[in-house]
């Protein structure tokens, strides 16, 4: 494979992994040698990479000798028993799982944010969670331009962020109303087809759930702002791919739509798509695929002093998962 | 059909007007006479009223004869032009169309809210916006508890607030999905079946839709709460039947969960459904159908100094219209 790196991709079977194989070969990240690494269930099943077969090995402590950056998209409790081999061994660890997002010797970062947070690594760099990743694309640029003081924040969850059985059981769910028989609920608790479900992750103690509160508590750390608050109802939706999410932020200056319209627009990573009289604002639909988030719905907010409302759309596999861990190699 | 009124349905074949006919029977309203009218498009179908067959009659101006009830459910343009020979011919018109809710001599009346407001009727009353209606039945009875400030709020607006055309549109696209074939838009300008879409009605200036001003605009009139303000986000999405409505409410006085916990579950109308361990919360696909209003995911908000954050879902056709109307005219 050339000159390169020496790249393992942990739990590459899953929607994430696959996902972070097509975004490797489409920003030609230089990869010199690959190992696609997975459950034993899935090991020996072969995937391609630039056009040439390679067979998934069956994860285990000792799978990390000489690789140089070893993406993870395998769940926290994965992340927990291998990333420490994998560090361990000299690899640069990109977890996208939430199991380290916050301690504080590890940087989490959007490269478009906090880039320079990734220079502290310690062989672990922190990949947010997607539906604070496709938030922040926008939110970031308002605060640059008014401060950020807190926000009001309901989901529109696309099923493949619960990854490929979930999107498998959506479409099953649809055939089978279709066909007019009952549909069965296994990877969500209730139906997901023609529904929508105000929990997405589990339950804390203070009603919210986990997914909930990652946008106040990642957003402090991104951000490097403490002071941020974020009131969220995450729901999950049945749509494929892509997640959406409607805002009200509050400002600490006075706010002008023209200076956000502007700070939108110029926004790295981020498409203004806002001509509401011609039906153009940002859907999952058009997100879904793309690289790039999109902002729109942008008005002053009627129940805040220095607000305003907003409704973001993006492709949570890639800004919200592969696309942001490569970005994040990429920086290093 | 034995002693009672002499009711019109106005919009009889539409999504509402079916609803209506059903919830006259099941509260067995009584009717002595029925009239169902609608466009000249509609006319001569028959429809069923407790087991007899009823004609579809051309709606015109001189339909309102000896009518002693007529429920609007045809849209604000056919309600502009046909509420008032209704009242002249002294019929009491209940509205389901925006077109007369903010007038000040229009009592705007959910009964569990403000019942008396009916009593002043000069022969019309108007029935409140969809989403308004669902929302209001969680936040009124916390409003007696903790005096209602301001909410953020995000709906999830399900196809048949769209009519009778939007549920057959959601069918057929997901029908072509699949089957693998292009799903055409007519009644959205975008895809909707695995979609969603910020935009419910037209736009305001404000950058707003009508719809998202109408919590605001009837919360006020409704709750009898002038300094009430409300940042909505109205978003349609691929569910048949039943909003939900996503909810950070700010209150004037310190908030307590068990004395909101007690409120919600003591309101008429509304059922408290919140054991989210057990995953149990209002969804659409349970509201569907029912009479009742749902609540649940109730929190206190991460983000406000007295606030609330909660979830509520309700069949729109029910209590955000049908219901609503019938239970008027019980008042009467």
């Amino acid at each position: 494979m050339g000159k390169g790196y020496h790249v393992a991709v942990v739990g590459a079977t899953g929607a994430v992994g696959v996902e972070l194989l097509r975004v490797m070969e489409r920003r030609e990240f230089p990869v010199a040698a690959l190992r696609l690494l997975a459950s034993s269930r899935s090991a020996g099943r072969k995937m391609t990479f630039r056009d040439k077969d390679v067979v998934v090995e069956s994860l285990g402590e000792d799978s990390f000798e000489g690789v140089d950056f070893a993406f993870f998209s395998a769940g926290s409790e994965m992340a927990r028993q291998f990333v420490p081999p994998a560090r361990a061994a000299g690899a640069i660890v990109i977890d996208n799982s939430s199991a380290f997002r916050l301690d504080d010797d590890v940087p989490l970062v959007i490269p478009e944010i906090n880039a320079a947070d990734a220079n502290s690594h310690r062989g672990l760099i922190a990949n947010p969670n997607c539906t604070t990743a496709v938030a922040l694309m926008a939110l970031y640029p308002l605060h640059r331009a008014f401060g950020l003081r807190r926000v009001f924040a309901a989901s529109y969850q696309a099923v493949s962020g619960s990854g490929a059985r979930a999107i498998n059981e959506l479409e099953q769910q649809v055939k089978a109303s279709v066909q007019g028989i009952e549909a069965k609920a296994e990877v969500y608790p209730h139906q997901i087809a023609f529904n929508v479900l105000p929990q997405v992750d589990s339950f804390l103690e203070t009603g919210y759930t986990r997914e909930e509160m990652k946008m106040q508590n990642e957003g402090r750390k991104i951000m490097h702002l403490r002071e941020f608050s974020a009131s969220v109802t995450c729901v999950r939706v049945p749509v494929f791919r892509a997640h959406s999410v409607a805002i009200s932020a509050e400002f600490a200056r006075p706010v002008s739509l023209d200076v956000a319209c502007d700070a939108l627009a110029k926004a790295p990573g981020l498409d203004l798509v806002d001509e509401p009289g011609a039906h153009r604002y940002p859907t999952p639909l058009e997100a879904a695929g793309k690289d790039r988030c999109q902002a729109g719905r942008l008005r002053v907010d009627c129940a805040l002093e220095n607000g305003l409302s907003l409704w973001v759309s993006g492709d949570q596999l890639l800004k919200g998962a592969a696309l942001n861990a490569v970005q994040i190699a990429e920086l290093l």
